[in-house]
């Protein structure tokens, strides 16, 4: 049986509503669902769904019914930070779709010395329709809050790891470390941060003030890799090592 | 200091010779390159390697001497069998991309079932292009083997697991198994083939094809993955878990 379309809805709230422009194209023109037609609405800010159908058409506007909402199923559970210096801006979209369907609950672009480009305006905008995007795709119930750029040392400090239960890695194909060094923290780990250069990789003075901040210098393996590829590799590595982002 | 630009060679071999086309715009205009100045070269195929510098231009035309090569530095040295079912076009660039970096040394793509698109005349000589491309931008010295399209059941006969070092996974998201659970097999396997499913999944027959020729279904996680990510994430996974494809 094929999996009900999904439809992020901003309020998803018990009985009838008219959809947006954007969601009543989705169900009725691009899945050609019609009156009567079951979906699934969720709201990913909130972490909620709710079994939903169409209650009726008048031209191009959508009316829906939702059941009551309740908790999504499939919502991450641990924190999983993902710092990643910013590099070309399509880039960085393939890269927050890897990190949503891998179950990242914060992304944050940097900025770092060897950054090839600033952020622009609408980056951030952006970045959030495309997880949101991705999170309807794949079936995840809520969505990784994606904030505005910043410098590269300011998030370092901001989300260093703190406490027994946090672990906070920087990729560093140098690094004498593998990943897989860390089975054991990650293992009982309760949140994640991630530190990911940009295409150049880190300065000395940018790790070595990772490293104060109490990050562990790790190499997914010896090559450098694309930023498009770290992420998903590191995220996978991290699910391989009992850091399993859904539970 | 920054690593040396890296340029294949069909015919690696010492001595002074005259570029192609492709390769003498890569050196003397993507690069800048000029008499003198240091390069590698590498032939991808043999998975050698060697010093070499330009030693002349004349208008478009780059002579180039190579010192004796030598067997490339970073070279893949376990089997790692890729058998990615078909999905659209650009979405096997990108997974092919992926495979190099992480260390495949074959890359099969595989017609399925659900297989939305048939493969295309020009495919197999793209995607091996594709993969000389990321060996040289990665720093890796060999190549995956590009297979030309096939059925997705001659594939998953041909490249069954047999022997005790040998492990085929097929990835699968309902499975009740995680990659993790593979970490032992992993760790001392020589061999690992990876069944990847097209959009839409493998269907029931598929699977139980698989099973019967000694795949394990293991899942990564509870998501849907889309077929650009889940290739990064389950090789970040299985170089996670000990099956380190470079050593």
């Amino acid at each position: 049986m094929r999996p009900l379309v999904r439809v992020p809805l901003g309020a998803l709230v018990e009985g009838e509503q008219l959809l947006d422009a954007a969601a009543a194209h989705y169900l009725t023109r691009v899945h050609r669902l019609g009156p009567g037609d079951p979906f699934v609405a969720f709201d990913p800010v909130l972490a909620l769904e709710a079994d939903a159908h169409i209650a009726a058409l008048a031209g191009p506007r959508v009316r829906v019914r939702c059941e009551a909402p309740r908790p999504a199923a499939l919502r991450a559970v641990r924190a999983l930070v993902v710092v990643q210096c910013v590099a070309k801006a399509d880039k960085l979209d393939a890269v927050v779709r890897d990190a949503t369907e891998l179950g990242a609950t914060r992304f944050v672009p940097a900025v770092a010395e060897r950054s090839q480009r600033r952020p622009s305006g609408g980056m951030t905008a952006r970045l959030r329709r495309v997880a949101v995007e991705a999170a309807r795709q794949c079936g995840r119930g809520d969505v990784p809050v994606v904030d505005e750029p910043r410098a590269l040392a300011e998030a370092v400090e901001e989300l260093a790891p703190r406490g027994d239960a946090a672990v906070g890695l920087c990729l560093e194909p140098s690094a004498a470390e593998r990943l897989a060094a860390c089975a054991r923290e990650l293992g009982r780990a309760a949140s994640v941060t991630l530190l990911v250069g940009p295409e150049g990789g880190f300065t000395p003075g940018e790790r070595a003030h990772a490293r104060a901040q109490g990050y562990r210098e790790v190499a997914l393996g010896p090559l450098v890799l694309r930023a498009e590829t770290v992420c998903a590799a590191a995220l996978g590595g991290l699910a391989a090592l009992g850091f399993a982002p859904f539970g």
